[in-house]
């Protein structure tokens, strides 16, 4: 069960007030040993027997016996990255667990994610009650402020939390955060500090593995949507009509497939997952002129991270005035590649591009997320309380779970090209599963 | 493994034409093998060996071969019960599916529900296309129309099947809808037909055993949502102002619940699964003075099926013009006692009340619930074209499956007043986990 | 010009902060003597000459001398009456205005409408900052708490407004706050005091005479749109399916009439305009019926006054438990009878009722609304600090003018249905123009 | 009254259907002679008498006698330049207003703007009827589809038309659009044609003189609040953050200033009427420095049309691989030198740019608009069936006028930095009157 194992501060010694609290009987605690299984799909190569335990999950949820104690321990929370639907909706429900299920008074919030750790010079961390936090849901965004980087000197971090008294960091963030996160936890061990580090994966574009699902990203596929709808009424509204959408995805196409499920509108779906050529007779360029000669007007949804390797064989065109090497938009790109083309071929075509990343990424959390970022905050101080650490909280078969940052961040979840859901979307775009020479 | 065992027609001998269509390999058929564990949490008890193969979902998916001809079946589709969020969705994916799947050219609609099945004589089926059905997703309701009731002449209904031509039966509907369809399949087996009945469940209450979730349940909750921030702005804005919104959930409280979750704004939440009295010491009446002295407001939320024992025993005093009993409505008999408690405590209390069901039925699916249902209807043309019948596509870890209808009438899913779930809302609310006497 | 004309408190004598304030020329001082017309159509019957220079409005607008020392005055804001969206916006415009516009730092907020001028014992007046009031906009209803009534002593207002040492009393609220108001400064004016009354006229019926247009109006009738959505919806989902929505409207069906043109899916649109029988041959339940038998659903928007004569009538049959007459719901006795009627006549019908009244009160206000209340608090500000009194800030021509109370509570303002807007609705609808015998 | 006077194809012979039609009197018909005064405020100068009758429109709505036979009358509707909320509607109301007032048969839509007049075989006209109008309203865009230009060669237009048989042609489009119509209106004229040519003024900006609002632009700004919002919250949500936000406004930021008002989080507003300095120690970048070191964040809203000197200035830095110039966008361009700014002055801003254009173009009209939509179709109905040409519907104190194109299109509508408006915009903003050296 090794790379599933959740690391401990120690044994947990003190009753959960949860107990007294509510009346409850030990029947809500979850113990230790209950595990969610990596795999609930049996019998498939024709064996029945097939149950991997090795491979299943810690469950999440409290425990009876917690390792901290709840009148002295100082907890943080640190929001890094870019905005993600729900972040606020995680940091209030950390400071309600925390305040009403566990009495914990000492709860800072840090600014501007780890640069707000690294130094609290300009930005001092400030006090958050549940009085400050309890509209805060409301609002997208963060109301800690978030950054990227400053993992560069994990020392400097560790001992700034050091400084600061901190029993509990809770990090929401990414991929790079919980990276940092890890390595936090790891110094932190090395050093013998009594200090827990619980991740809340954020990811927008829902490519954490052994994550299904992770916040925001239904909110974000949902605003998706109307962008395809804005750009499908331009299409439509001009003599070959183009409406050209990019969407969020670095490494994977799930908004923007999810997005092209829900509308139905999109006629060519560009992922990160499936290479595509531009030029030559099976190119994209070829299958849109197709299209539109036949049917006048054409929707394009494209990942971010689609086509980078079209991007970087162009690289050496693309230079700033002062001769540096301009990092290119694969949106952009397409846009200016689509427009040429028709030139070219002397068909009169009307792009319209449309880019609503950050409309999307400062949306408030609808309320389906937001009832997940409730139940990922109250689970995340759960395990804190119970002293685990250097891990995150999962949701795995739609339970929640206690997930080890490394096995999380050892590989990116993406779409498989091969798999039904894939085989969905070309039957909603009606695109050819190659655009390939 | 009996009570999760699906019927099938017969042996399938047809190649499925999704093999050529798409150039897939074997790969993204689903062996009726593979199956889904009813339980993916095991050691619960400090056993691991604890799998019981016996409680596992036949998968759902499409076979590699399937028992009707794509080039000879006749389908229909009948949408019963009340409106629910993505119902047009479901009609939408099963002719999109049938047609460009499965070449598929003969899909009937059958016009306001089993009524419609029952005689046809006034509304008559209409043929459903793709071109007709393109845009359908876009509108709440159902394009077929729907009605209640008409399983009383099983018999009649299975004749007119057989008169219509019909191989397929998609019934898109809840309990007593898909109770009929069971005993339709019933009959149908017995008289030696070859006819699937396939049910898509639809019950916006989400309370379907065997079914984690229902289509249009995530649409419902979030709409409710607003009622409830509503009465919220209307309970603060009268001196002791009361906000009080009724919301489905004839036996289950999961809408209420989850609306309540997601805004954090509800002080009172009743709910079918737990009984409270109005008066004495220790009831909601009570409760809701302390409140309203305290802070001056107060938001309630009741599901339609709460306190059906307080109604039953008032009967006598609501009578109509006629002296009928008049079947009351739990909102409003809240209202008008909240009302006159208070007129008699002296307090001048200011309810408003807010029933916004047919608001939420009417709706049509969040982008979410829109990929479900598509999803939905392709794995019931999987399921049907394969030959299975009297079963219903079901959600289980996030996996598509086929249950058998008896099985999910057998029971309904209700809120577990001892589950996390509740204790979480208890704790949003603030209310006393106990209002009985 | 008499009935135009707006009272004073005096000569105003300091000069306008505004001036040095923003650096602004003379110009954009509105002087008094600049006035809107009435009625700015001429020619009318045939005579070139026809304005009417005594039916003109004083224009509204910050005036160069002013007559309150901005260092000495204490203001007061009181919300009245039933929830209207875009309160909240009035009152920050307030603030605003008179701290950053006038540097005025005394601004009380009465609690709970004229209830809290009345007595301030349980609920003090508190202090409004810019702080405060910066993000009160985003949410519907009022901060202050609103109340009906309150005015049956106007003198014990009189005398607490007096002790706690207010000059400018603004009142938000229709037209019995208005009358109050009124009175208020009647009385004010008899016993010499320096208090300015200036009313800001919140109408969600838009019914105010001599006001073109009140706040709040179309965001009422564009969320109303929603409900007759639904309300089409539902009847289209059933065999003789009605849809019965009940929107606001106590004395004129403006916003049951714009719902109706904006969305083009009601049948019948029932106004206190425009009274109707349901029975006989002419009456509207017979119209109901033809309608149903040759479209077999029909959608019905009534406006809570309309029919008013037909419950008086049916009074006797409508008494509660213990004998009270009850007051009946125009949309509630609709149902009832229509499901009566149909029920006689044999015929299945399925009505489902909307009334989403308070969903509507308790929105926020839209863009242009909230515009047009920020426009209304600045220019309530520039008149009291002007020292005008018994006036209201109205808006006519797309000009914010200065109406005198007594002048605009005189007489209401009704749908005419001689005019082409009604005209309109009964192209929109194909309702018949005369529904009685 | 010369520049105001309606052109006329001659004397109007017919009854109007209406009054048979609907049993209406003569009194909803309006005469020639009635007329709506351009200035409706009096007095401004000391001066009672200073009513201009020259200066008035000629009041819009039906006429008792029409010129066109409704039986034999062919009319034509074309939608030309980018989108815009609405559009949908007015077609909609034109086709419903012909058939279902006038009892007219035959309606042309002309694809894609001028470019379908010109040369129609690609795209021939299409039937507009009843049926396939009913629903458009509820999607943005045209069904028509849209074009820019086409107005090279008027008599070519013009000989299409009357090769169509086109009696009226109903003109949706812009100032150049308009322009265009003048043109195939004189020509006609001076052919002797019987062409009617009824403009409807489509412009998003709202910036057509004579014309106090156009359609779509209140839907315009209410969506731009979204944008601003998102902006707002990415500004907060990362140290020294920068949301910048492009608007519609080729010549006049009513659209960015509206949205701005409305919404209260604007800190720097840049539209076209108001040049500023990028550079030196007043301009826009040491305001925002300023701004930045003092407050952390800041919103910038920027009208498309702002700022264009400076533009044209850099032109010769900014070239395309190719060499050709690249016509820049003062969004991309504001961004960049933002960003170079803070680049070279070491502070590590964090710039989020937004552009919602396209979103906002294709958005469906809000009900307001919808309605207004409705009448101003209703309205070119009744005009162009009385025979008047050479104008457009316009929209004068709340009440229909007719506008001769010529004297509409003689300027552009813009925002008077010196009023009341754009001194609340600096208000709201707080940014400086005067941002140049």
């Amino acid at each position: 069960m090794s790379n599933f194992a959740i690391s401990s501060l120690g044994k947990a010694k003190f009753d959960s007030p949860l107990k007294k609290k509510f009346g409850l009987s030990a029947k809500p605690f979850v113990s230790d040993d209950t595990r969610v299984l990596f795999n609930p799909v049996i019998g498939e190569k024709g064996n029945g027997n097939c149950i991997n335990y090795a491979e299943s999950f810690e469950m999440a949820g409290p425990r009876g016996k917690i390792f901290f104690n709840p009148d002295t321990v100082r907890c943080a929370i640190v929001t890094c990255g870019g905005l993600c639907p729900g972040i606020n909706d995680v940091i209030r429900s950390i400071v309600m667990t925390s305040h009403y299920h566990y009495g914990i008074t000492s709860i800072l919030g840090i600014r501007y994610g780890y640069q707000g750790l690294r130094t609290d010079d300009e930005f001092p961390p400030v006090a958050l009650t549940p009085e400050e936090v309890e509209d805060i849901h409301l609002d997208g965004g963060t109301i800690l402020g978030s950054s990227r980087g400053g993992t560069e000197d994990i020392d400097a971090l560790v001992a700034n939390i050091t400084r600061l008294g901190i029993n509990i960091l809770y990090t929401i963030g990414g991929d790079g955060t919980q990276s940092g996160a890890h390595k936090i936890a790891q110094i932190a061990a090395s050093k013998g500090l009594n200090l827990a580090v619980v991740g809340i994966p954020k990811t927008i574009d829902n490519d954490i593995s052994y994550i299904q699902k992770s916040f925001g990203f239904e909110t974000a596929f949902s605003i998706a949507v109307d962008a395809i709808t804005s750009a499908h009424v331009e299409a439509k509204g001009a003599p070959n009509g183009i409406g050209l959408v990019k969407l969020m995805g670095r490494h994977s196409g799930f908004i923007a497939a999810n997005a092209t499920l829900a509308m139905n509108d999109v006629n060519f779906l560009l992922v990160p997952e499936v290479p595509f050529d531009l030029d030559g007779p099976n190119g994209f360029l070829a299958h849109l002129e197709a299209r539109l000669l036949k049917r006048h007007h054409a929707v394009i949804c494209v990942a971010e991270g689609a086509g980078q390797e079209l991007l970087s064989g162009d690289k050496e065109l693309e230079r700033d005035a002062s001769g540096n090497i301009k990092l290119q938009d694969i949106g952009v790109y397409l846009r200016d590649r689509i427009n040429a083309y028709f030139k070219t071929k002397n068909i009169p075509a009307n792009l319209k591009y449309i880019d609503p990343s950050y409309m999307i990424r400062s949306a408030p959390a609808n309320p389906s997320d937001s009832i997940f970022c409730t139940l990922l905050g109250q689970n995340a101080v759960h395990a804190a309380m119970a002293g685990k650490t250097d891990m995150l909280i999962g949701s795995w078969n739609n339970i929640f779970t206690h997930v080890p940052i490394e096995l999380a961040v050892s590989t990116r979840k993406k779409i498989n090209p091969d798999s039904h859901f894939w085989y969905n979307v070309l039957q909603v775009t009606g695109q050819s599963p190659n655009m390939r020479n």
